[in-house]
């Protein structure tokens, strides 16, 4: 059963004044589908616009298997203990197939999901990449509304939802096991490219060897690529969720990087750069949506598929004047 | 200096006749980047549609030093030998970089490019990946109807051209190299899966035990992928452009691949819907252009940036807004 929505101006008060249970339901109301629903989230996100922008978006991922839930876990921890404020997101969009992935399981996050100062949301079950990245941006904004000091952004698919989370995050950090040589070669090089860090994560016990070797090849690796626009060299560090060990060195990491890149500029013109881009897809959407439901209404669409069909009009042709019948009219 | 350019008519009657020369000069008219020669082009490209639609477009991938020039020289001698003709175009978003790459040089298609049953087209030198994609297909149209037989369009660039290429050809053969460990690790397992079949070049003289094993190999990884919506069961060749081996058997796939399609009606089909996908492609981007080239012309652009960048309005409610405005104008 679907609970009644509140106004975006309820909404909007509930967020601001951090109640956690109006900030679940406003994002449950982001991710329907519903136009309806949808309406209510534009106003929304557009009341609470003046409130955003102040947190750290972190954006956290890697391969399935290096932990990141429990990074994210341990790490996450270490920020509430000294009274930060910590939102996770997921963003999944393959997460109709693989049921019970990271996020649909909060049991693990265990120490952060049972924080008064923790927000944990699962991701969206269903849905295309770019409109789960779309919903994920939207909750970001919210939650920042909500006070959050850090928010965490993690990939659980894998692959294009990289680019994804890094066009919405302020830092992205590439969570890397120990065992380096197998891993550089199921990592794509673009991937790597666009990571802040790395951290070689599960560096305890009897991978601590193999995880030194590792830094040593990733850092090798790294300065092959071109220098960031941010001017930040990007550091590999080694940590374990399971000792506690590199929690404090990435914090300080990200603490120092925020400094820099707020003194240099970037910080500001990296968000500019995103928020325009997110307009740009926007614009994208509401344009493509607008036209084929109306050229749709008119049963042009048809007509137009069976003279490409025939050769009767190029492809190119065919887009051309239909474009100009749906402006014309 | 630039060449007169002719009225779309005469490029048409020109192709039409098989005039290479004119056939090259509409290519080139194609390639263009000024608004008044894409007038033309596109008049061009509506004129030669009803001569469009015979040939069979064969797209060729592999990995740099894979051999694909010298393995499109000798299976193109071939099918030119027996008097059919043979075009060869190449898709190459990076040639920019990558100067005196493979078709830039003719000389590497030795034999064929002295053939008169042969046309041979280097990649146009400069553009993204949508551009360059876009204009490929509409000179494979060209080259259609000029009459030729078989059209082949090579990938230069690595990733994702494989996927434009792809999108507009009947077939999708992907070269290997007879080292299938290293070579299984190096190629993406979804260019794989857009093959139709795979041929191992260089199977000759000493890797001829190591090309076995690879075409084994292949086979299997082969196997694991759904099964083909064209009913097709993709096979693995061994073949050797130095020995001339395996070209004669490609051919007879291609072959007995058309008879079989164009039973089952996914011939048809397929082409259908690269139409219709290449129609999309074409509204998208006629969109987008005629809406930022209005928008800027008001100077709404500029004054839209600094509101979002202010967080006065949410990207989203920034599209929606922008795109009324237009839309009332």
């Amino acid at each position: 059963m679907r609970r009644k929505r509140l106004s975006p101006e309820a909404y909007k008060d509930g967020i601001v004044k951090q109640d956690r249970a109006v900030l679940g339901r406003a994002i449950t109301l982001i991710e329907s589908t519903l136009p309806s629903d949808r309406a209510i989230a534009d106003d929304l996100i557009q009341a609470c616009m003046p409130f955003t922008g102040k947190s750290f978006r972190l954006g956290i991922s890697g391969v399935p298997g290096v932990g990141k839930s429990t990074f994210i876990d341990s790490f996450g921890s270490l920020l509430v203990e000294r009274g930060i404020r910590v939102a996770v997101l997921a963003i999944d969009p393959s997460s109709q197939q693989s049921k019970g992935s990271i996020l649909g399981d909060k049991t693990r996050m265990n120490r952060l999901s049972h924080h008064p100062l923790a927000f944990i949301r699962p991701s969206p079950t269903s849905g295309t990449l770019g409109g789960v990245a779309s919903k994920t941006r939207e909750s970001l904004l919210l939650c920042e509304a909500a006070g959050f000091d850090v928010i965490i952004v993690e990939t659980v698919g894998v692959g294009q939802s990289e680019t994804a989370v890094r066009d919405m995050v302020d830092f992205f950090l590439l969570l890397m096991l120990p065992n380096a040589g197998d891993e550089l070669q199921g990592i794509k090089k673009g991937i790597m490219e666009m990571a802040d860090s790395i951290a070689i994560n599960k560096s305890d016990g009897n991978f601590l060897p193999k995880a030194r070797e590792a830094k040593a090849t990733y850092a090798q690796a790294l300065r092959l690529f071109a220098r960031k626009e941010s001017e930040w060299t990007p550091k590999v560090l080694l940590s374990s969720a399971l000792e506690g060990k590199g929690m404090d060195e990435i914090w300080s990491m990200l603490t120092s990087y925020r400094e820099k890149l707020e003194k240099n500029g970037y910080w500001e013109a990296q968000r500019r750069f995103q928020m325009r881009t997110w307009f740009e897809d926007s614009i994208k959407q509401s344009l493509l949506d607008i036209f084929y439901k109306e050229v749709q209404a008119e049963g042009k669409l048809e007509e137009i598929y069976e003279q490409i069909n025939t050769s009767q009009i190029s492809p190119i042709q065919a887009a051309r004047s239909l474009i100009e019948t749906w402006r014309n009219s």
